[in-house]
């Protein structure tokens, strides 16, 4: 099983830091994919919108077909919309994905590969207005969502929830505990401040 | 202000990733440290326990003197309780340091540099024990310890909680708000399974 991570200049550090941690673990501890790859479209360090460096294990030539594709956010999304080579490399790959993920504004580059077209998709909450205005999104203010292949999560740390979530849908429950429990992922639900619910808060919040 | 995130080889990604995103939104939005810096004893990329590969910004050498340390970690600490060099650096930048911070098992890096003699310090679930027959630490099973001037977490996602807990407490509620609300951290409280509740499980998951 090939999984593939993609990253491009101002990648958001823990939209694809926190997937990459949990598929990790499953991979480690509970039959998750052998083989895990950070994919950039040259094999050359890319710098994070946080200032992280990461080299990248393949470039897009370099890349195997994936069976799963997951695609971060960020501010580099505003300019990798306009690079056809990033949008062909995702739309290219998806044909023969058995899943494509999107974490934050990682959806808008999927709704640019023409995944997301009539489909439920959500994104971090400042874009929430903008992923509407593209039309044809069904957008909803969920913690992550499912469109049948295709899962798209909300802001930044979202992609973690999101990733258990799929763990436990394909391999089940017990997978996904153990990946959880290696990671301790057990958050505290501490929120400081209110803006969790203030007018910019994405809905699930206020449920 | 100078923040220093320390990598070694087989260091765990989401130790340092995660409290890395919270330091750059608090930077970005709320008055955080201007300068976040990388730090590995070479100046030259580093591979983590999961794969990835991350080029540092300052070898230990090129370093300037850190106001803050923070050290994750992952199956690497195991050999690197014995580098001399690593054990060295954060000695000697502690000494000057307002506060040093520890993730997962870099609490038992924290404890060879002489820095939890007689503490409360706490440690990834799986390492509670190891880290109680140092017998010269106070453990605790908590999400997150403070001593004095000492931050330490438990497992891998246990840093986020204890970088929000930090900012809270040197820059005030607002400042941690803030961050928490641009990184989207209202995680989902689903468990997968029994594990919290099982034999191994820390105390904290109990109450």
């Amino acid at each position: 099983m090939n999984w593939g991570v993609l990253i491009f200049p101002n990648v958001e550090e823990l939209d694809f830091a926190g997937p990459w941690e949990i598929l990790g673990m499953w991979s480690k501890f509970s039959g998750g994919p052998d083989k895990r790859l950070i994919v950039a479209e040259a094999y050359e360090p890319v710098t994070c919108a946080k200032g992280l460096i990461v080299v990248p294990h393949v470039s897009f030539a370099q890349c195997p077909p994936l069976d799963y594709l997951l695609v971060p956010g960020g501010e580099g999304t505003r300019r990798e919309v306009y690079n056809p080579a990033l949008i062909d490399f995702i739309a290219g790959q998806a044909k023969s994905c058995r899943a494509v993920l999107s974490v934050c504004t990682g959806s808008f580059l999927l709704h640019r590969a023409g995944l997301l077209n009539g489909r439920k998709a959500t994104t971090h909450w400042g874009s929430l207005e903008r992923l509407r205005k593209l039309g044809d999104v069904h957008v909803e203010e969920e913690r992550f969502t499912r469109d049948g292949n295709v899962w798209t999560a909300a802001g930044v740390s979202a992609g973690i929830d999101m990733m258990l979530a799929f763990i436990a849908e394909t391999a089940g429950e017990r997978a996904a505990g153990i990946a959880q429990f290696a990671a301790e992922y057990y958050p505290s639900s501490r929120a400081y401040g209110d803006f969790h619910t203030g007018p910019d808060a994405p809905a699930y919040l206020k449920k």
